[in-house]
C-alpha cells in the first residue's frame, strides 16, 4: 500500500508500509478518492504542527470501497462503496451530553487529529463509516463531506421555501450552501470577488455577484421590496463580507458563521439588537447532515462533478496543494487508488 | 391639569394646558405614575434632540386610571385603572408584514416619538391601553413596561426551568431580566459591578456577584460541572460585559443583545464557530410579553415595589433625572396626578 504523510512545512513523504488486516470492529477501505480542503492547506503551510502528529497521514473528504472487515462487522462486506464522516467523539463531555457530539470538547476529527485518508489503505472504526448507493462516482462521493458542512450550515439558518439567502464567499463552501439552499427553494444570490468563481457558479445555475461592481445592500433591497434577506452567510472570513452579511438582513433576519475568523471582528451590535437579528455558529455537521449529503450528491442535485478542477496522483499530492494555494480551483482530488499511481 | 415639556438639554417647563375632552377612539388617562428609563435620561441630556419635538412631553412607563373616553371606545370605562403599551407600528413595513409590528420601520415610540405620560391627565388611542386587575397598586404598576422588556428578553432566549443563566448587568432592567429567569426555574447569576446594586439583588433572592471579585468564568464553569452557561444577557453595554457574556456559554449557549452598543464593538466569532453559540437582538416587547409582564407584576412574583428608589412630584422632574444620573438609584417614578403636587 502507499501513504502520503505530511513531514513539515510544504513537505510530504510517500511510504509504502505493510497494509495489514483492519483490527476487530474496523473497516479497511480501499481509497479511491481524497479531496484537499482549506484546512489541509492550513496543515501543508506548516500552521498546524502543534496540532498534527507528524509523519501525519491527513485527508478527510474521501470515498472508496470496502477492501475488508475486521472480527465483529456485520454491516459492511468488501465491495461496498462508502465514505466516512470524520469524526469521534468522546460521549461524556458537556457537549456530547448535551446531544451536541459533532461539537464534542475533545473531538478527534479524523484525519487531522489521527491518520486520514490519503494512503491506499485505510483502517476506520465501522461506526463512522457510511455506505454509499451503488452507482455514485466515487469521485463525486468525495464531495459528500463538505456537502454535509453545507448541509448543516443551512439547516442552523432554518432556509425555507422563498426565503431570500445572500451567500457572502464563493468557494466551494460558499457554493454548496448556495446550491443546498436554492435546493431547498430558496432565492439565493452569491457575493464573490473572484470572476472565476463566480463563472462557476453561474455554470450550476446560480446568481452571482461582484460586490465591487453591484452595492449589494440595494440590490437585496430591490429583489426584496425594501425588506432584506432572511438569511446570510457569513463564508468569507473578510471584515467586508462580515459587515455585509449583517448589512443585508431583515427583521429577525438569521447570519450564519461559517467562515474561521481567527481574531475577534466588529460588529454591528446596535442592528442586531434594533433589528432583532440573530446570529448562529455552525461547525460541522450531524449524522442527519451527513445522510443528507449522500442523498444529494447521489440525486445529482449537488453539482459534484463540476466542482472538481483538478486530480492528482497521490504520489505527487504537493501538486495538489500548490494548485489550491495558487487559486483559481475549486476542489481538488488525490486519486489515493493503487490504479491512480 | 398639568404637564412637564423637555424644552432643551436639562430643562423642563412646567405648563397648565386645557385637558379637552379624549377625541373619538382615544382614552383620557388621570395618569398616576411615570417612570423614568434609561431613553428619557438621553433625552434630558439634550442626546436626542433630533428625534424629540420640543417641547416634548415624555415619559413611556406608567399607569393612572379612565377619566374620560371618546366616541366609539366601549372597551373601557372611567374609573378603571389601566397601564399603556406605548408602541404603534404602521401596519405596512416589511418588519409589520413578517408579524414583528413591535420593531416596526415607521415604529411610533410613544413619549418620545410622540406626546407620553408626563401630565396629569393623558389622551390614549384606546387600542394600546391595557387593563389593569383591581387591587394592583398603581405605583408597582409602572413597573410593569420594563418588565415586557425583560419577558421579552427572557422569551428570545427561551429560557428553561433548570437552564444556568448569567445576567451581565444589574441595572434595572437586568435585575428584572434575573428576576423573570429565576421565576422561570433558571438557576441566576448576575454580574455587577456597583455594590449598591449587588446589596438590592441580593434583597430580591438574586445571587449578584462582583466580577472583579469573582473570577465569573471560573465560577460558571464550577456551578455548571465545567458545561458553561446556557444563557447569557448582555445588559451592560460594555466590551468587557460582551467578552464575558460570549466566554461563559456553554455549546449552542444563547447570548441575548440587551444592552445598546451604538458603536461596533470586537466579539470572538470563532468561538461562536467552534461552541456553536447562538446571539440574538431584543428590543421592546410585543402584547404577549406586556400581558405577561401585567401578570408577574400582579401576582407579586416581581419585586416592583422594591425596585422605587424614589418618587418625584411632576413640577419637580428635574430632581427625578438628577437623582437617576447621580446613580445610587434603581427606579425613578414621578408622581403625575394632581394629588402629587
Amino acid at each position: 500500500m502507499t501513504a502520503a504523510a505530511y513531514t513539515g512545512s510544504r513537505t510530504f513523504k510517500i511510504q509504502e508500509p505493510d497494509a495489514g488486516p483492519p483490527p476487530p470492529g474496523q473497516v479497511q477501505i480501499a481509497v479511491a478518492y481524497t479531496g484537499l480542503c482549506g484546512t489541509d492547506l492550513h496543515i501543508f503551510h506548516g500552521d498546524m504542527d502543534a496540532r498534527v502528529t507528524m509523519p501525519a497521514v491527513i485527508g478527510h473528504e474521501m470515498s472508496g470501497v470496502v477492501e475488508a472487515v475486521g472480527d465483529g462487522v456485520t454491516e459492511f462486506a468488501p465491495g461496498q462503496p462508502v465514505t466516512v464522516m470524520p469524526t469521534i467523539s468522546c460521549g461524556d463531555c458537556p457537549a456530547c451530553r448535551r446531544g451536541n457530539s459533532h461539537i464534542c470538547h475533545h473531538l478527534n476529527f479524523v484525519g487531522i487529529d489521527s491518520e486520514g485518508s490519503m494512503q491506499s489503505r485505510w483502517n476506520v472504526p465501522a461506526d463512522i463509516v457510511i455506505p454509499l448507493p451503488d452507482g455514485l462516482a466515487l469521485d463525486e462521493a468525495a464531495l459528500i463531506e463538505p456537502t454535509a458542512v453545507a448541509v448543516h450550515d443551512v439547516r442552523r439558518a432554518r432556509v425555507a421555501a422563498g426565503d431570500f439567502v445572500v451567500v457572502i464567499g464563493g468557494g466551494p463552501v460558499g457554493q454548496l450552501i448556495a446550491c443546498v439552499a436554492q435546493q431547498q427553494g430558496a432565492r439565493v444570490v452569491l457575493a464573490e470577488l473572484d470572476a472565476g468563481r463566480r463563472e462557476t457558479a453561474a455554470g450550476f445555475g446560480l446568481h452571482a455577484i461582484d460586490p465591487t461592481e453591484l452595492n449589494l445592500l440595494e440590490y437585496v433591497q430591490q429583489e426584496t421590496d425594501g425588506a432584506g434577506a432572511d438569511v446570510a452567510f457569513e463564508v468569507s472570513g473578510a471584515a467586508a463580507g462580515l459587515t455585509s452579511a449583517v448589512g443585508v438582513l431583515t427583521t429577525r433576519g438569521r447570519l450564519v458563521m461559517v467562515a474561521i475568523h481567527p481574531k475577534p471582528k466588529e460588529i454591528d451590535l446596535h442592528r442586531f439588537f434594533w433589528r432583532e437579528l440573530e446570529m448562529f455558529g455552525a461547525r460541522l455537521y450531524q449524522r442527519t447532515d451527513f445522510d443528507e449529503a449522500v442523498r444529494l450528491v447521489a440525486a445529482g442535485a449537488i453539482p459534484a462533478r463540476g466542482m472538481i478542477s483538478r486530480v492528482v496522483p497521490l504520489d505527487e499530492v504537493e501538486q495538489g496543494f500548490l494548485a489550491l494555494e495558487s487559486g483559481g480551483v475549486m476542489k481538488v482530488l488525490i486519486n489515493c487508488s493503487e490504479a491512480g499511481r
